[in-house]
């Protein structure tokens, strides 16, 4: 496969955003996890739902937004100062432990993130991260002003990396996202971080399925939507050995 | 206010798909429920999705696929007939108890469905239930190859009854079609079925919250999408004294 460019999704790919939940676990004790889920849920259907609408806000009005939908949801109040704190982890997101290496190894490919993210956020989360010095871009879909799996967030990629988008590798474990970036015509990457053989076994240990793990069932697993991802990987430290063959 | 037409969402509203459950739980002692909350949430995804890649099926498609996806994380595995059966039982789905008398009630007025489901499955279901009598239209969204919250398929009211957004009243209990319908600048009255106060104590009754009320806490309370529905009612039987005032 001839790839010049390696383009990787954002949250939940290069980082984790489950690291929130530390933050979300001090301030509601028991509900920790639990709100990262949930969160993360009516997170991408609301942008979903506001690029259908045609009433696009930028990702951190919806992330904020989400968040009040969940801590109303399960009867939690929050001071404004609580609510702050909560949100700007987001911009002080863990990166995967491999995150890094990768990106490293990666070098002397073009090497990006398109995410759904603002602008803003995305430029803070990096330059917190360190990976502003390993990353030729930093791609927001606020450009265009529709969220992924839209084609025109996909279409940005060529626009600012010059690269015709058989020639990229875009790198996702979100399946919805793998899913529109193949739809689109980029060569894909899927990281499959839960594997099917993990879930079943927690499905059948489990008489009454625990929430998280049926939360987790909603976004870990490849999707019926008619597109099959290039490629399946366990994780990012996979992709040097890939790019290269 | 000035009404001309009363306009239906179907699933959910008019119909009750939570009837689907008795079939899953013959079919999966034990999930019957879950399935049902699952197959819905990945459902209206898709939809989604679908409708924002530039990929439309129609909605027996993404019905099917999303089930399948749903039987995978849960592990369980469904001879072919079985499968037919579970969907089979979406073209007999119960009506809720006050649907046909509300209907009755408003005569007078216009009268529709405006769903995401095909224009087979609606009418086989509208049939099915006796509510052809009643209708001046069943329309579906299929004429314009994507799904609400879309202002494409709204619009297909005033195509197909000739009635201005401002003079229909859009019930849906769905809060998303609530926000577009609004967005799209319809009447809205949301049907608010499962109340906060409802949830709340569900929350607070659970130390650890049993999945399906975190399943419908997804689904049942008003979204945060910038939009306010003009009504909030509890069931249909509360319609015609509002059309009338």
């Amino acid at each position: 496969m001839l790839i010049k460019a390696v383009v990787f999704d954002a949250y939940g790919t290069l980082f984790d955003i489950q690291s929130v939940a530390a933050v979300t676990e001090e301030a509601f004790p028991g509900y920790g996890e639990l709100i990262t889920q949930i969160w993360r849920i009516k997170q991408l259907e609301y942008s979903w739902l506001r690029s259908l609408m045609r009433r696009y806000r930028d990702f951190s009005v919806i992330t904020r937004d989400s968040l009040a939908y969940t801590l109303r949801c399960l009867g939690l109040q929050s001071e404004p100062d609580v609510f702050d704190r909560i949100m700007e982890k987001y911009l002080h997101l863990d990166l995967y432990p491999d995150a890094t290496s990768t990106l490293a190894a990666l070098r002397g490919n073009k090497l990006a993130i398109l995410s759904n993210g603002s602008t803003e956020m995305l430029d803070t989360l990096v330059r917190n991260s360190g990976l502003d010095g390993v990353l030729d871009a930093t791609i927001s879909v606020d450009a265009r002003q529709i969220f992924k799996p839209s084609p025109d967030a996909y279409a940005l990629i060529e626009q600012r990396l010059g690269v015709a988008p058989a020639e990229v590798l875009f790198v996702s474990s979100n399946p919805w996202d793998a899913c529109g970036a193949k739809a689109f015509g980029l060569k894909v990457a899927w990281i499959e971080r839960v594997t099917a053989e993990a879930m079943a076994l927690a499905c059948v240990e489990n008489d009454v399925l625990p929430p998280l793990t049926l939360f987790k069932a909603l976004r870990t697993q490849m999707d019926e939507l008619g597109c099959e991802p290039d490629h399946r990987i366990r994780a990012l430290a996979e992709l040097p050995a890939l790019v290269e063959a």
